[in-house]
């Protein structure tokens, strides 16, 4: 199935989980209707972005998963035929809690999830007091039609966690993720950190030879402290933007990707070919100390 | 030292050795007296860039590093007070070469030598023909100005060979290389793999969280088959440019990089404090094979 049509959901969401739900599904029904066949929700859709406080009351939006949320998206992956990859946050026992990935088939099977390995901490991001760092490593999903690789958020600036879920079989990665800018800063520092944003996640493209698709929450939030900047994008494997989303509303798009082209991209470019593979084991290191 | 004045010399070449590198020279001295502390040569730069075919005879372009060449820039640094990194081909003993670039610290010292990693072999870069994968892994120098790291061209796709040389304790990383548009591509291709490389360069830069030098060759080679396209750059930490050379012709450049900020950059987005290395260890597979 070479040519497969990605959906992409960037929304807005409010502090009504169920209202958020029924957003998502109503929009994923949308992106089918359009064609899409996998469809990627933006990071944590059902709540707002809580982790702007560390307010234990926000534990209670967590949820087992397999859960009732992803039940609901496995419903609606049937009945529309398409793969949903929904960002959520899982409880998974009392005082484990983490920021997780269901990916639901096209017939509805629950194939499995991806814990979040990389976990920020900074002003206005206090994650590490929610989500404890994934311990199931780097996950592939094979879909009814593609091998998917996904990673959440953070994850995207770690080159280390595209290189190996690439080298699981990733036909396409995929982030779901939720970043802003805070009201405070200049158009400038705005427009750098979208640009840095975009420019790690195009390299994983170019460095993996395949397309990655990155799903951004939009809208304000914290009382209009946050805007998160949507700019949701398909880049191919040579890093080029074949769709981007505006930084301003809801959009809800349908793009295709030709995986059959991936192997000529990987054989004209063939940067995986070079890999010095004896030479990585450093790369192990927190830091690597000279004498 | 935070303050560190970077030079790049994007120069084209001919078939007489000696006129390149007295062109070098002086270029290196426009540099220095532009305020230049680093100064940094284009890949190869004392011959045209002969790996577009196989041919034995080319082996004769290689002499020992340290050797006429690398002495000749030493003494040059001595006279002007700079680091010159320059990149050579290396005559190692019969039948070893490489492609090898030494570092030459304010005094003339020869600070060591760095020899490329990853080697391509694409139609019009037969580089598997002439050179000997490195085998003294990734390195760092600590030279008068400032503490850099230095890996050459096709070394410049691979995450894996900037993030190794960063928690080396890089300050800035250099990338000496040569690539060009074949004249048959259009306009558009043309685009697209220069934003490629400069991409997966800048991504560099985001990721470890310093600045990124490239420096690349300009001009026709080939009969005009090939024009190296030049477009050295400069990358901040968030992978701004903040100096982006002509595709066209030949350019001399001194940029300021203040590494104090390095610390800001690195604790505001703290990528490195967050690295999950106790999960990195398939990277060092070729693939990681599913069942």
């Amino acid at each position: 199935m070479p040519k497969i049509k990605v959906g992409l959901v960037q929304m807005s969401c409010t502090a009504n989980k169920e209202d958020n739900l029924k957003k998502a599904i109503a929009k994923v029904k949308e992106a089918a209707a359009d064609g899409a066949q996998i469809i990627c929700l933006q990071e944590l859709f059902t709540s707002l972005y809580f982790c702007d406080v560390e307010e234990y009351d926000n534990f209670k939006l967590a949820e087992p998963v397999p859960g009732p949320s992803s039940e609901a998206m496995s419903r609606t992956a049937k009945e529309l035929g398409v793969v949903i990859i929904a960002s959520l946050f899982e409880k998974r026992t009392e005082g484990i809690y983490h920021n997780t990935t269901a990916v639901l088939d096209a017939d509805g099977t629950y194939l499995g999830k991806y814990r979040k390995m990389h976990i920020p901490d900074d002003p206005s991001y206090y994650e590490k007091f929610y989500f404890t760092p994934g311990d199931l490593g780097y996950k592939v999903f094979k879909t009814k039609f593609a091998t998917i690789g996904v990673l959440i958020c953070w994850d995207q600036w770690y080159p280390e966690a595209a290189r190996i879920t690439s080298l699981m079989g990733a036909e396409i990665l995929f982030y779901p993720t939720a970043i802003g800018w805070h009201h405070t800063q200049d158009d400038e520092t705005n427009s750098e950190q979208y640009n840095a944003w975009q420019t790690i996640q195009r390299s994983h493209a170019v460095a993996n030879g395949l397309h990655v698709v990155s799903v951004n929450r939009v809208g304000l939030e914290q009382n209009g402290d946050m805007k998160f900047w949507g700019g949701s994008f398909v880049a191919n494997p040579l890093g080029t933007l074949i769709y981007k989303a505006s930084h301003d509303k809801e959009e809800v798009k349908v793009v295709e990707i030709d995986t059959s082209k991936t192997d000529s991209y990987r054989t004209h470019w063939p940067f995986l070919r070079d890999r010095r593979i004896d030479s990585y084991q450093p790369i192990t290191k927190r830091f690597i100390d000279q004498e």
